[in-house]
């Protein structure tokens, strides 16, 4: 065996001095938080990570995540210590242009596997991760996933724990490094090991306690977590936060700062040094998984036939599953609703269930997607708000995965407002990088559904309970960015901006108009991001005013999204916004869309209005 | 004792009946899940609930959260068998009007404490209203909670669990109805009561499990849970879905759904009856609580001097803290960076922390606000993306509740993308009724501050990592729904509209661009929602042209907040909107703004750009 203890304590110095001189240089960092976990890290990356750093798309490759992703500086020392990156480098972090960012991201380290930094959410991932290596990839690389004691708090971590121990993933194994000091003061139960001992244990999890600056009882402890079978591992160390320099030892008040004499801090613990950590390679293994891709038979329906986009959405992704061997789903127990059960039917070996967890959720589908998969991910709209943060930390990891909303607005009915989703277009929209879908129709749905397999970041899908017309025909494209101008005259004088359910009120409401002699244009903005400036500008030259009709919150949605056409100074059309503002209750749809202002006889009383004042052409 | 076993059980009967038939009325709800808790229910109305249905504002009444939302008509069925509502108001169930929603809420109902309809709340929600009996009304009413046993998947519920058993919140009980079937089948651990037995020991709970069905076992059960002391307590309730229907018991694809045959259901649990039960009266009790409010004394500062206004922050509410006794401050473990450190260390009794636990932060902050008092809970921006769902809830509960997001934007510099509140606008723009906040300076943030105490509804404030010079005078007024005019003249070709950190960009530009003989308004809307329409309005029809400058994405913030003034079928003005549209990685502040393009020179540049191509007067 490589690297034996006084190796191990070497190079565990060695991290600690690196921290302390990537914060001192940085200016800020925590290298207290980096000091406790150092030995941690010397014996995971000197006897128990299987990793090439040559090759970080090894498939045999374990994965590390630190969730703790304020201890960077340790994760880039590690680096360092393994040969990835020089010392110059090192002192570059937290600099402008740096790959050594505050917290790590993958997008341009690339052994970093997802962004951490928002608390609680390495677990939830690594057990994706592990998932694809149990259930789908078949290959034994190990997930090890370094947390704080502090994010044991977060709700997420518990959902992790549970899927973990459920779905008995003993390649995944977490390190908690428990220095009893959060970031304003002691954590809930400071060095009481046996406090988390117990809860993990009742998650169904091995346990292992132990003294987090001894590099041989860590030594152990990997071991006994690689020799566990059925059930994943925790092991919780107990260590001294800025372990290491007497000053900084188990104080408070010096979190997330770096020391304040950094020299007196390197000379005390040693001195500068050059030791380089062999890892150990991963064994050979085939590549990830072949991607099967034959043609895609999506299903046809006739113009005019009542189908629910929930319901089109479950027979396209379930076409695309046979078409696609990389495709997975993913929902959150309540498949019976979104339809993801026509998938799990056809393909039970790539549907995860998760249950009523939507932060696990789409970290499972985080984790399979960094896996090479790509995931579909689904709930009511309503509950994705649940994963919002992960949904923002996914953005930041440059992770491709896809989530679909059901039951979108106020159309459910009697339901009532906990079930409608009514801000999901806002939260979808402001997320860096994210495409943002809402069909009417069956064809238009299985066509963007297939479309967003093929999509880099966070893409979204709302679809809708109801059953509305197929208005398209079966070989009809929408292709991401562009919208349908369903009808169009020289004499329209408004138009009406529509997506989803809107999209056939805004016909019926067009169709009364023009039978009054007033011609109104309409469009399907079924691509709520992008949008497509070009016909939203043409319509706005030739009609002067736009009406945007949308069931959701009037913040966020469909109307701020047509403006996105027109924040360059050019001239900007008349605007009209219908939109959901009120706290709906109980109804039948019909009476929703009617009291939401949002139905057929609305849009054609506020299209009336707006003539009669002569505010349109 | 009133009602003796038989009494109860028919009672349970009566509940069940009622069930069916009020969900048979609606033609939808759900009766099956209704019905496993019809014993429960039963007892816990008559036998265990003091509660005074004539005075829903009774200090002394107990309070009950049905977190299984979905099983309102049972709820409502407890009501009419309470002699709360009538038999003719039980069948409007789900009918638009209806006081009885779909999932309850309290907006029509005076006993409902709190909107359920997205599970894994209640519990959450529950621990704020013990916390409060405990700790502050010192009232010994008992808060019980009725969960599912899907429910138990939610991360939420294990924050609950933590926080209540780390508070021995020994007033808190909290009833599982175990019927083994989710929505679309069978829950992870089905009647395998001893995994959850297991989970809640290990968070610190009393654990009593017990058939569900036996009235005189819940009734000990229940007996158990007053008496216990030091320890909340959890009854695991082993009960059937369907329980007194034999064609319904324990089957799948019935959950959601009235029963096929409702008449023949009724004959089968034993026809109709008409008991009325006699719920327990509370003990006399104080009024919640004296509100003591004094003057408020709110920091004066220097013009020019240098605060952040995070900081402005915690020095207001620390001072809102001592003008009034009703105040109540919450912090999720990073109260050294949101400062309500200043508040937990002059009012430590009304201080409570929540650890990394955001969606517990805003639930407890519900609870809290249910009892009347009225409580800012903060942490950093970006993570209140974490309680997202717990937002929306809480508008449709109609909750008066105060966040405070700090470390907004790239502003913050080095710690990179995950700590940066980008989202954070788009998110409580959207939420209904809410008020948005953005302060640029310090006597800004505390006049808002103050403001917020008497606000309804969700009231969101956004602050600042970085010091920031004070500008305005300390007895400058700052209404909610207004703004500042900072800079205008009668030559102005162009009106900047900014908030926060921008604000102070916008200046600078401004005078930049006057020196080259480019006449600039400046408009501080701190008021971000509601929008000052009467400013924006006036500024576009003597500039033409807005220009928002946002330390956020480029959705659903400042430059859709605007547009909220022009969606009424006016002429537009032209719009330029400078956001954030890129991934920060980490940098300086000042780098950070400039790569953003939200910086003075970028501000600049776009208004030379303007009138260079003659699109601007």
């Amino acid at each position: 065996m490589t690297n034996n203890s006084d190796q191990l304590e070497a190079i565990a110095q060695q991290l600690r001095v690196d921290s302390v001189r990537a914060a001192a240089a940085a200016g800020s960092g925590h290298p207290t938080s980096s000091m406790s976990a150092a030995d941690l890290m010397a014996v995971l990356i000197g006897r128990h990570l299987h990793y090439d750093f040559d090759r970080p798309d090894h498939p045999g490759n374990d994965r590390f995540i630190l969730s703790k992703g304020h201890a960077s500086p340790l994760l880039y020392a590690a680096y360092k210590a393994a040969g990835a990156l020089t010392d110059h480098e090192l002192l570059t972090f937290r600099e402008q242009g740096s790959r050594l960012e505050g917290h790590p991201t993958p997008r341009a380290l690339p052994w970093v596997e997802v962004a951490t930094g928002s608390l609680g959410q390495g677990l939830p991932v690594g057990v994706g991760m592990a998932l694809s290596g149990k259930r789908l990839d078949r290959i034994p690389f190990r997930v090890w996933v370094l947390c704080g004691d502090s994010e044991l708090a977060e709700g997420s971590v518990w959902e992790a724990a549970e899927h973990a121990g459920y779905e008995h993933l003993d390649n995944l194994t977490a390190v908690v490094d428990v220095n009893r000091l959060g970031q304003r003061g002691p954590t809930r139960h400071e060095w009481q090991l046996s406090a988390y001992a117990d809860r993990f244990r009742a998650f169904g999890w091995h346990v292992v306690e132990t003294d987090g600056h001894d590099v041989d009882a860590v030594d152990r402890a990997c071991l006994e977590a690689g020799s566990t079978v059925g059930q994943p591992t925790v092991i919780l160390a107990r260590t001294v936060k800025g372990r290491g320099v007497a000053s900084a030892e188990n104080r408070e008040g010096l979190h997330g700062k770096p020391l304040p004499d950094p020299e007196a801090a390197v000379e005390e613990l040693g001195g500068m040094r050059d030791v380089r950590v062999e890892v150990r390679r991963p064994a050979a293994a085939r590549t990830m998984h072949a991607v099967r891709s034959g043609h895609l038979e999506l299903p046809r329906h006739a113009l005019g036939e009542a189908v629910a986009t929930r319901t089109a959405y479950g027979q396209a992704l379930a076409a695309l599953g046979t078409a696609r061997g990389d495709v997975v789903a993913l929902d959150g127990e309540v498949g019976d609703s979104t339809r993801t059960e026509y998938f799990a039917k056809e393909h039970p070996d790539r549907f995860f269930e998760c249950y009523i967890a939507e932060q696990q959720l789409v970290a499972a589908a985080v984790g399979l997607a960094a896996r090479g998969w790509v995931p579909y991910a689904s709930t009511f709209a309503a509950f994705l708000t649940r994963a919002h943060d992960f949904v923002r930390m996914a953005a930041v990891s440059g992770a491709d995965i896809n989530l679909v909303g059901s039951h979108a607005g106020v159309a459910i009915g009697q339901d009532g407002p906990s079930q409608m989703g009514l801000e999901d277009l806002a939260l979808f929209r402001a997320v860096h990088g994210s495409t943002v879908l809402y069909p009417c129709d069956a064809h238009q749905t299985g066509q963007l559904v297939a479309s967003m397999a093929g999509l880099d970041g966070i893409s979204y899908l709302r679809t809708s309970r109801g059953d509305a017309p197929v208005i398209y025909g079966p070989d009809e494209r929408f292709p991401i960015g562009g919208s349908k101008v369903l009808r169009a005259g020289d004499t329209d004088r408004l138009t009406v901006v529509a997506a989803g359910v809107t999209v056939h009120e805004a016909l019926t409401a067009a169709e009364a108009l023009d039978r009054e002699g007033i011609a109104v244009r309409v469009i399907d903005l079924y691509s709520v991001k992008p949008v497509d400036r070009r016909t939203l500008r043409d319509a706005a030259e030739r009609t002067g005013c736009l009406m945007t009709v949308e069931d959701h919150r009037e913040q966020g949605g469909l109307g701020d999204a047509v403006l996105d056409a027109f924040t360059d100074g050019r001239p900007v059309p008349r605007l009209v916004r219908l939109a959901v503002r009120t706290m709906p209750g109980s109804a039948s749809p019909e009476e929703q869309l009617q009291a939401a202002g949002i139905d057929a006889e609305s849009i054609a009383a506020a299209a009336r209005l707006l003539v009669e004042e002569g505010m349109v052409r």
